[in-house]
């Protein structure tokens, strides 16, 4: 995958969000200190490797890129609210709202995701209308009560949801599976890709969403497992959603390696018909082989006692 | 001015955020609670003029509207949070935050902010593409850092920035101006009105927005000072900006007939370039109603004890 080195592209990022003489000095730190602190900006990677796929301008790619970006950090610092999952750190720092207050931090990320919202026009302005208002509908469907804002819902009243497999995979459709799909699907809509290709780029977007998702849940489990020696995860202390606590670390397991299957073959599909995205093979990879560890830890965990470890 | 019925214009807007089936209870109960109990709607029926004396299509005007209503909406939700102003109270029922709890409020706001980014898209979709770059920018800027959320920004860090007139003003600019400016002067670019035109819009939109924030600001200082007999206001106690207390009551009623000439003038100016922005004048009769009721209440009360009023 061709892109700028890690240092620059964060340069790039911290630099992407000129603020005005007059901003108020409290919201001027809060928005520094989130932006010289970013994540790995994969998104802005991957996005630039798809609109030179599809032929679409590098200038568009950055601000689209930047754009999840700000989308996916905003979401962070409403995530770690006292009134969500209470995190008091972040990236190895205090959580904005412990640093600015709480009002502090969602006016934070209200400025993120304004500023978002105008990157992502401006991403688009040069598209034909017809592929702007599919690229609208798109960010408005995942980013909004048809994705995201639905997932991190759910995951709010899981205790009052019915619980069980299915509201655990519905969760990850909309808090992990939302982001994803912009990333790979959304510059496809822009670049008139046809129907074929956007339904694969979305295959390929929910198998990659929830085997991460998986992966993150059976770690939850099983390292717990590790140091306490007995079944009892963050998750369960918590009343969090959890696959493998759901359905078993078996069928957790067996669900995973499906999913990284079917992705697979997905993605194979994808590269025949349009070989720039090959690249996203490299990025399989990586998430691979995360998976296989897990899934190699699992299984040894599971041969002595197998009952004990999916209890 | 021509619009809807009252009753017709509610139940639009009830009906406008159309939610998907798979959509989280609480989350859709919260939606449902916020949008069948809307404010006067207003800004949506402002934006319809404004369309029709810019020639620009009504179907469009009613989603800028709304759209408008949305952010309006969205802002008393996170302003209402008890890590903001603690108002447990709104339109006469509890506040989204008291019934479905800070994080459900959130959520809301979001869907609220999303969907309203979605529909500002679809008003300007037929507009040319220099229209819709200015108008885009305009709409970041405004609700953004150099608007809405400075202003909040700046409401919230009230008692450690250096109080006083301006400090004031500038709280005003940000939080009653902006939406103020979407509503008049975003129509306006989507319109391609002359640059001498947006002035004269811009310039109606400040003296509105100073306006109603001294008349509001006026009537905290008065109408406690009616109660109690002694110059204390919900703003004194509470620390907020309030301009009749930074610079005093006859200053603050002196100001606010020079803000309400300078509006007068400017828009005799604006109706003289472009006669249907004229429906614009009897608006300023229904705020100029409330403003001179308030300017007499002020002046009979500083008649024996001027001082004393103004301390």
């Amino acid at each position: 995958m061709k892109h700028e080195s890690q240092k620059n592209l964060r340069e790039t990022f911290t630099g992407s969000f000129p603020l005005p003489a007059a901003t108020e000095p409290h919201l001027r730190a809060a928005l520094d200190r989130v932006l010289s602190n970013p994540g790995s900006l994969i998104r802005p990677q991957i996005v630039a490797s798809m609109f030179a796929a599809y032929d679409l301008p590098a200038a568009r790619a950055a601000e689209l890129g930047f754009a999840l970006e700000y989308f996916h950090t905003a979401s962070l610092l409403f995530d770690d609210l006292p009134c969500m999952d209470d995190a008091t750190e972040r990236r190895g720092q205090p959580s904005i709202h412990v640093e600015f207050g709480e009002a502090g931090a969602i006016l934070t990320a209200l400025a993120l995701i304004n500023r978002a919202y105008a990157l992502t026009w401006k991403s688009v302005a040069g598209c034909s209308t017809a592929n702007q208002a599919a690229a609208f509908d798109y960010i408005e469907r995942y980013l909004g009560v048809g994705g995201l804002l639905n997932g991190q819902s759910m995951d709010l009243n899981y205790a009052s949801l019915r619980s069980g497999h299915h509201v655990t995979e519905q969760i990850a459709m909309g808090k992990t599976v939302s982001l994803i799909r912009l990333t790979l699907v959304f510059p496809g809509i822009l670049g008139g890709a046809s129907p074929d290709e956007l339904q694969l780029l979305d295959r390929v977007a929910v198998c990659w969403g929830l085997t991460y998702q998986i992966v993150d849940d059976l770690k939850d489990v099983l390292h717990t497992n590790a140091e306490s020696g007995k079944t009892h995860s963050r998750d369960i202390s918590l009343g969090r959603p959890n696959i493998a606590l759901a359905i078993g670390i078996p069928e957790a397991v067996q669900r995973l390696t499906r999913l990284i299957a079917i992705g697979d073959r997905m993605l194979q599909r994808l590269v025949d018909r349009r070989p720039p995205v090959a690249f996203l093979q490299q990025l399989r990879i990586q998430l691979d082989a995360e998976a296989n560890q897990i899934i190699d830890n699992a299984t040894q965990r599971a041969t002595p006692h197998s009952l004990q470890g999916a209890a």
